[in-house]
């Protein structure tokens, strides 16, 4: 399927944006050199300021070089020719018409059969608006598909989200709906259903006979950086758990699907959500664990706290960091915690999945009173991608004692196969309408109503506020209690290399 | 317990032989090393030939610097300086009368307690004759402990080993014998026991709910070289089958022990050999292949036959080869097939257990009518040593498809950690008195039984004779067919190396 070509016009919303130039147009870059996008396609950027359609050339040409590696020059200027800009006020319904003009050349120009796709990266307060003017002013008239994509935050809690989305599906059909969670784009997150449904002896013991716990964690070095305006009315848990997090607990914890295709497996992802287990408030303040980074140390450097930050009030509430302890209360998972960890200015950046395995009878090994290690499944999901198992093993010349090793298996380690970005398999996805790894509506409603639940709490004034935890530590140390007293620990990256 | 230092003597029958300085000495050397043999010990080596202690202990050294790495010739020195010698006719009583003194002495010298380690090192035909001059003589007669190590053939059949076993146990306590099976000395045969118990997640799917077959190979690329004079009577059913393959078996089938310690292991072992199903001569031409090796390539290098090898007799029928379709009729292993197979001039070196697990429901992936390959859990024995797992995962770009990988973890990969030699443990081990990786009686006289029933029908001439292979290739096709007819093939270690 992917070795097919695709004949589309893209429109770009936010075309001068940072997503644009750092992951947009190399993700574009990468489809054309691999054939997918060939003659038939045009994009055209659409933001508010002034450019030509050379100068805009000029910058994508320019975007790609600086965040991709390009080997082939001659190709990035072939490519770049397809790019057509435009100054829009997208609140303003005129402008559609010079756009709608614009995409009617371009289809005649590169026989596009009149596919389009609309790209919103841009400020999430015009995701609403633009859908509108793009079916009042009749540029989704054409006999091609029209497909829809939109980046993060989908809403600001479910009331916003709800409002959002009627507006969307006013122009636009769910199924053309194509909202980003770029995690979903990424190799190993793709790679969890494989591992799970591809491999007999993880499925068989893939529920709570066999596992003891589940760990989802997702720390970043960066603190708040130039983003801190965004970030106040964000934080950690709208910013990450609503979306990346919980997607990963679903993709860990869905059921079977009865075939590989979008619905099947959507229905069963959402199934997850529908059993999570919600919490009253005094649950909250017990498994939900907010903190926000002090001063401390990132690499040998000394780095400022989240309040001294710029644009951050100094009185701010806003978390940086979240751990949690979820349920999911069906069959498969009772008894099962999953606990969940995001964080910035931690001291790694890391993306990981553990499954912890029961320990079994190892009344063999407890001689010397030794706690032995479980049985771990990792699954790294950046920067490395791969999968180890830990294991107990002899050690040489000791029959009676065990020794831990790693079995592991890594996936960009050959420079010949790197991985494809996350944005470029999600765009590829979309052009050719495959809308698996992308959220539908009620995911997006469910997790929603979750996280609104821990918002609530964590506004009422009843919680203590965010646990302080300094800058490169693993968080607050709250965060490590929420675990002890199930009998676990968070099994820090740093810690597990052990081989 | 490894780290204490023992005091003993040690006679040493077929000081002169091959064993001796390839192994024997280099293993002592390394214990030596370690500290388990100091000051107290003596080493008394005993053949037909005639030297002064000095001309042995030069010899001793010799045979060490050549056969294994010595830093500290010093030590090298001092612990040669403990090596005495006698020039004994085994068969005759007086001669026993000088090597009690001699151990007299050096139990005085060496302050050795008077325990005695006996290693017959020597033609099978003295294994009887020895112990009981032994004990006639008033050899055994300290306070200290006696200890008799046996090495292979022990025995011809049954009928011989049973014979050969109650010459010795007029001497020798059941206990204080140690028969040699030197692949039990290796580290990864001993893992294998750690990797079932000391991992849950692998001892919950150990049963034939979840394993599809067990494979177990152990190839040479060696021909008979210039044994063939011992070779011609044994074949590589006695050679390698009746000892070696079965044992593997054991350790992979046994139900868990309910103590490490000696005698639960060897109870639990021995109980796979009552279960090992007898075949009828119809079952046994069905389920055991024998082969011979005819002329071929080896490494790029023409090789000869084993008909035109020296001392081999041109009409022979000794098999070089052997595969064999064997069931365990209990509770956990009904159904699984265990294929083992064993052969010289092969195109590989390598002895592995390759645990096939049931591919469990895979009609996902079954959408383009691929098979995909099952999981199997290696255990690379040697000349690697080590665990891999193959999976499936996702192809790079693809979400459709399942692409194999490894998992792998290498136990002799780092050079700061070589594994011991197997006779190294094996002789530590008797010295400290556990027989755990030694064979018992009962274990012997039931692989006999089972041997004894597959040496009858291949000489009853009902059956073919030996298939013929070409060397440097993986066997006869009669042994691929054997794993065919069940809808496997075997996993040729060379096939399996993807990643």
């Amino acid at each position: 399927m992917k070795e097919q070509t695709i004949n589309a016009s893209i429109v770009l919303f936010g075309a001068t944006g940072d997503l644009a130039h750092r992951k947009l147009f190399p993700a574009m870059f990468q489809l054309y050199q691999k054939g997918q996008l060939k003659e038939n396609f045009a994009v055209v950027g659409v933001s508010r300021k002034e450019f030509s359609h050379e100068e805009f050339q000029t910058i994508v040409a320019d975007a790609v070089l600086t965040h991709s590696h390009v080997s082939d020059k001659e190709a990035l200027t072939q490519f770049a020719s397809h790019f057509y800009y435009l100054k829009m006020d997208v609140t303003d319904a005129i402008s559609y018409h010079e756009l709608g003009n614009l995409l009617d050349q371009l289809d005649r120009d590169y026989r596009t059969d009149g596919n389009r796709m609309y790209y919103m990266a841009m400020a999430p307060q015009f995701f609403g608006t633009i859908p509108g003017f793009l079916k009042s002013e009749g540029i989704t008239d054409t006999s091609g598909w029209h497909r829809i994509v939109i980046e993060k935050p989908f809403g600001k809690n479910l009331e916003t989200a709800t409002e959002l989305n009627e507006k969307i599906q006013k122009s636009f059909d769910e199924d053309d709906i194509y909202r980003i969670d770029h995690y979903l784009g990424k190799e190993m997150v793709q790679n969890i259903q494989v591992i799970r449904f591809g491999n007999a002896i993880f499925e068989s013991i893939w529920n709570n006979k066999y596992i003891d716990s589940v760990q989802i964690t997702s720390s970043e070095t960066l603190g708040v950086e130039d983003r801190a305006a965004y970030y106040e009315k964000s934080g950690a848990l709208l910013d990450m758990v609503q979306n990346h997090m919980l997607q990963m607990v679903m993709l860990v914890a869905m059921e079977p699907p009865g075939k590989l295709d979008t619905k099947h497996i959507r229905d069963e992802k959402v199934k997850v959500l529908r059993s999570l287990r919600f919490y009253n408030e005094l649950e909250i303040g017990e498994n939900v664990i907010r903190g926000q980074y002090r001063e401390g140390t990132i690499n040998g450097e000394p780095v400022q706290g989240y309040l001294e930050e710029e644009n951050v009030d100094p009185q701010s509430k806003t978390e940086t960091f979240v751990a949690a302890k979820l349920y999911i209360d069906n069959f498969r998972w009772d008894g099962v915690p999953f606990y969940i960890k995001t964080g910035k200015r931690l001291n790694t950046k890391s993306t990981e999945i553990v499954i912890q395995f029961k320990q079994g009878p190892m009344s063999l090994y407890r001689a010397n009173n030794v706690n032995h290690p479980p049985n771990l499944l990792r699954i790294h999901i950046q920067p490395d991608e791969g999968l180890s198992l830990s294991l107990n093993a002899k050690p040489h010349g000791d029959n009676m004692n065990l020794l831990p090793i790693d079995m592991s298996f890594c996936n960009n380690c050959h420079n010949e196969v790197n991985s494809p970005e996350a944005y470029e398999k999600l765009i590829g996805d979309c052009l050719f309408g495959n809308s698996t790894y992308f959220t539908r509506w009620d995911e997006v409603a469910l997790s929603w109503e979750f996280i609104d639940s821990i918002s609530r709490a964590w506004s009422s004034g009843e919680l203590p506020p965010p646990a302080s935890y300094p800058s490169g530590s693993m968080g607050p140390i709250e965060a490590d209690d929420l675990l002890l007293k199930d009998g676990f620990t968070w099994w820090d990256p740093a810690n597990l290399r052990r081989s």
